[in-house]
């Protein structure tokens, strides 16, 4: 564990659970979502850095579900920084319950210019915002 | 394209669709979920084999999104096995819109005692139906 | 059974089903939704009606759930008109699984101006094409 | 607002937005389901009354959408009880965001029985809190 992960509250809801009594690995996939725009979108601009609330595009995702998610103990989920590209980055997530992993997840994001919808490069903020979340 | 791969029409539906104007990467993912279903739950059915309606755990998902998921266009979703193991398997999916590429996934699944939700050996007719679909 | 209501035939999906086995009710809603847009949206583009293809805001909304809807039998929704005003509209929708009523419900819909994002007046054609499906 | 409305701050996700740039309708009827979980199976616990934690069924929804809501603002849900039968109850929810009123809805649910999964009576306990937060 990182000093350098972000820590993100993700609330479960009831309606989560599938018909297993678990939380449905698609909605997990939604609590990743969730937990990056907590970082990307409102923690970042707490920072003045409002430059990340553009549409992004996910390219890639992976997750190794670890163990079942309870829909109804409080998921915690700890982001850090993989690589950064010119236009892309990886991020790689922590799931846990009851200070169990859960689910270890990556994604690959392109940010988009809000006009043309093309993807754009990363400014210099953005970097060193993804960097300070680096994992060693 | 083999022709041992499973071919699935899913519906989208038009609150797929995210802020962004696109099918959302989750919903994707859910996709994905009821293409297997087609396929396992029902389309193995319609064969006389039923013992993979239990529940199934994805212990892991991949998915490369190669271009967006439009929700006004059919998606189709071509399935085939790519690895058998002794109480799981890989499949591989591949999402076409328009004749193009959309994504391209990849999940282990482990198939669950109903009883004891314990983990439980692929009978010989399963593996005989997700040898049947397999990518040569 | 009117012979001017609309039929859909709205795909459920094994995700629809919550913990407690049937089609969640926040569920049943997107079905609904996706029968209107059906309607208004697809059938109504097939009879060169493209107007309807606009933001459209519900205002009221009203679900009788008679009895629980299965994620696995195939629902289907027949829709008409109950009421036309300047800018809004009553639809009214029953849903029926294996010939048995399964909910009935109503929306109050109001067309928006897709530039000011305003409420906007029905034109003739639209209310020719709302009429053609009222209930006697 | 009455003293005895029990207040719920119910998160709301980036995916409730849908294409048009607000919180979906149906949306709206998951964050009603969830306020309500909020109040009858957490804060009922709390206070000792564990015998609501069982299916429960909605047989009736109605929603007033007053204006749209926000995917970014906070949302708070002022429930109360405005009826109690013998196997059923009606509960009233208030939406807020930014102290404005978003909509107005009303449910009747009908508790069951987690054997039989029939409509069993209300027990005095269940009354009794149903009733400390009615409306006058």
């Amino acid at each position: 564990m990182t000093a350098q992960e972000f820590k993100a509250n993700v609330p479960l809801r009831w309606s989560d659970q599938d018909i297993n009594g678990h939380v449905n690995n698609a909605k997990i996939v939604t609590a990743i979502e969730e937990s990056r725009i907590f970082w990307l979108n409102k923690e970042a601009a707490t920072k003045g850095l409002t430059s990340f609330n553009v549409p992004k595009v996910v390219v890639s995702l992976e997750v190794q579900y670890k163990r079942p998610v309870s829909g109804v103990d409080d998921l915690t989920i700890y982001i850090c920084t993989e690589k950064i590209g010119n236009t892309s980055f990886t991020l790689r997530y922590r799931g846990e319950q009851d200070g169990k992993v859960a689910f270890i997840a990556r994604t690959v994001l392109v940010t988009l210019d809000r006009e043309t919808q093309r993807p754009r490069r990363l400014d210099e903020k953005e970097i060193a915002y993804l960097r300070s979340y680096t994992a060693e």
